[in-house]
């Protein structure tokens, strides 16, 4: 089970995220493209810091909303949404291969992400929007319990799958997240760890109902807000050893 | 001589330019890339205009300036032109991949194209951001008097070079354009042909006080704003075969 | 019944709409604020033209979608659009003093208006930033069947209500516009002559169904886009004498 | 001698400044409206602290450069920059009332501050812009050895001014202040209170050559991005009282 973060989405004068502390201990980061975080330089630089600690590359695209930070869904259409998805990735992909890089796989950010899990248009959108893109690129999407479902539907478009977990987040029964507004949807520190401890030696969580729920899990996506966010991979990182 | 047209500058719900009459008529599309002009939806169009007619693509980037229409020069760093370039650069020819076919050249835009012909330190960001990108890339420029001296600029980083004259405008003594504001500046249709045809026959053009200057013009840059542009292209089609 | 129309909406370098032409006919102008089209040059330049017709002035706010001309919906907090209307409406209201005049109502743009017509929570998150603004302001919607719930809603905030018709479109049994996507969904010209005499005479309109639908309207939306819109409103005017 | 400091900078979900830190400590907050940072909810959220510690709000429009943070230097025409100031300050004023408060004063922001000083052109735009607005707002400027040149300038056009000094930059003979780039342009601790100490007892600084030097300064400028910055603040305040 690999570890995602998002990266890159200072903008500007804006810093957001410890960069530079999280980079050492995650196999993939997620870089964001301008749209709702990142700019060209910020981009570079990011890139730069995923070269010198030999992390895996994802373009982490998103609706066109700055001010709103990607957290709005918006009423695209499916041309839209490809038009945007080819535009991102291609603006990553293009100043990652200038530092002999390159984008591997692609994560839909904020309320795209979770308009893609939700709606099928949308799903089906960013799947042709992979499907037409020059290179192979994975499709990092969230673990729920009808997973296969998500699979089945990528694979029609011959589009791979990475299927990823959150550490601190607490799920319901369908493996879908406890919305945040809901008491207990962000776990404790002991509590995150003990689901991570459980992902990774069972392939399972414990639902906010106490079933046991089998999810398959690619990678845990971990986040680098601040310090102790920091210090929570480390110990993330320790556990799955 | 080819011919050269900006094109893909509408933007969203904005129309510019009459791109679908022009493409027919051209070798060379400047297709804007997001920043001054263009927006995903509108590149994926003027690309899949420009396979129609076999028109070679190049990238038009422009400074972070959509409602000055990248006309008000700004004052960047050489490493944020050189970010902004590669990303404008990339989004373009990842997109132009997906339709399979690939950026030649690139021609700054607007401010960024006139503070790269008089400002030493943003044309040598814009040659190194060329020299860096991973795939050769020609820079098109103001073909001058002292064109030879950004021939040899450009040849020391290892870029190729096209130089490109303007069909409509006045040039001076050194083979720059007169600045809009002055008398004659833009010159009459029959002015313009005129000019057209000294150029194709006999490589030069008549300055403003008269005097016959050499000019090598690899490209003539020609407008589609509005009707009687694309008919001047038209005509000046005819003089040139 | 007055006349209302969408202006100042070009951006930039992008002309949109034929403003000058359509002044002259109108009664009150919705001017675009910066979100989805109109920038301070141009809304200065909108209000003066305004001015000169002695129009009255609307501001026409809208989500932060200029890409998408303001046309889709984005998931915006109440918070976050009583914000956006405040920032909106004050910038136009600022401009506006400083040529003497005034902003007599507003009118939401686009997708907003319609959230507005049909998300009770976007509707009051509206009224409420209209009756927290130091001024007076009358919010323009659309007349439906049920308008006086909407008008019952206002009034609990104190805030006054112009309903609006559309000419050119035609309506449903509950007072609704059909989907643009519908078949007759957009009058032809001698239809859409007859619906205005129908409301400035009967005030009703005949629906879909053919059923005699009451609409208590205070103003006609009418467009701008093109000569032969100018020249609808030009007919609209003389049949409403 | 007041002391003013540069808040509501944040933007979106990024943050920037400790304004809730530094807001007790200041007169006069120089509020971003939008162009450089700030968006509504932060401009109203600033409001808020400014009316809870009862500071006078001046409003900070910016060059539209919101990836530069309106640092970069913009070739604005003066109708662009009078239109543009117009917009941000008429959108802070409205905002402001919405909350009982009004806009007192006009500080611009950075490079568009920088060009004010040096470009007698854009410093008329502003002017103008001023004289235009149709409440009386006081112009901030930096207070240089030639101030009253500055000040009988505004005065033409019937704008008052507040000159204001910077608390930590090291000045030269002309009352400017000396690049970042050069060595001893930021001073030290002990140095910037002793340089308060001098400017508000003595009216002067000592410049980088050891020339005492007599600056009218209505204002200090103060800054509040870290704990050390506000920390100083609260030793300038008890050196001045």
């Amino acid at each position: 089970m690999k570890l995602n973060c998002d990266l890159g989405e200072s903008f500007g004068a804006w810093t957001m995220g410890l960069d530079s502390e999280v980079m050492p201990y995650i196999d993939q980061a997620n870089i964001a493209c301008g749209f709702h975080g990142g700019d060209p330089l910020v981009m570079q630089k990011t890139l730069a810091l995923a070269k010198q600690y030999q992390v895996s590359v994802g373009a982490h695209p998103s609706y066109p909303d700055l001010v709103g930070f990607g957290r709005r869904s918006m009423a695209c259409s499916s041309e839209q949404i490809i038009a945007l998805i080819h535009y991102q990735v291609a603006a990553l992909d293009g100043m990652a291969k200038v530092q002999g890089l390159t984008v591997d796989y692609v994560k839909p950010h904020g309320a795209l992400y979770n308009d893609m899990m939700v709606k099928p248009e949308v799903f089906n959108a960013i799947l042709t929007a992979l499907a037409q893109y020059p290179k192979k690129l994975t499709l990092m999407l969230q673990a729920t319990a009808d997973l296969a479902e998500y699979k089945k539907q990528a694979s029609k478009l011959g589009v791979d799958v990475y299927s990823e977990a959150f550490a601190d987040r607490c799920y319901d029964d369908k493996g879908r997240l406890l919305a945040r507004s809901q008491a207990g949807a962000v776990l404790t520190k002991p509590a995150m760890l003990a689901q991570v401890k459980q992902l990774s030696e069972q392939g399972s969580v414990t639902t906010i109902s106490g079933k046991v729920l089998k999810l398959s899990v690619d990678s845990l996506c971990v986040h680098g807000d601040n310090i102790s966010a920091v210090q929570a991979i480390r110990e993330i990182k320790d556990l799955m050893r």
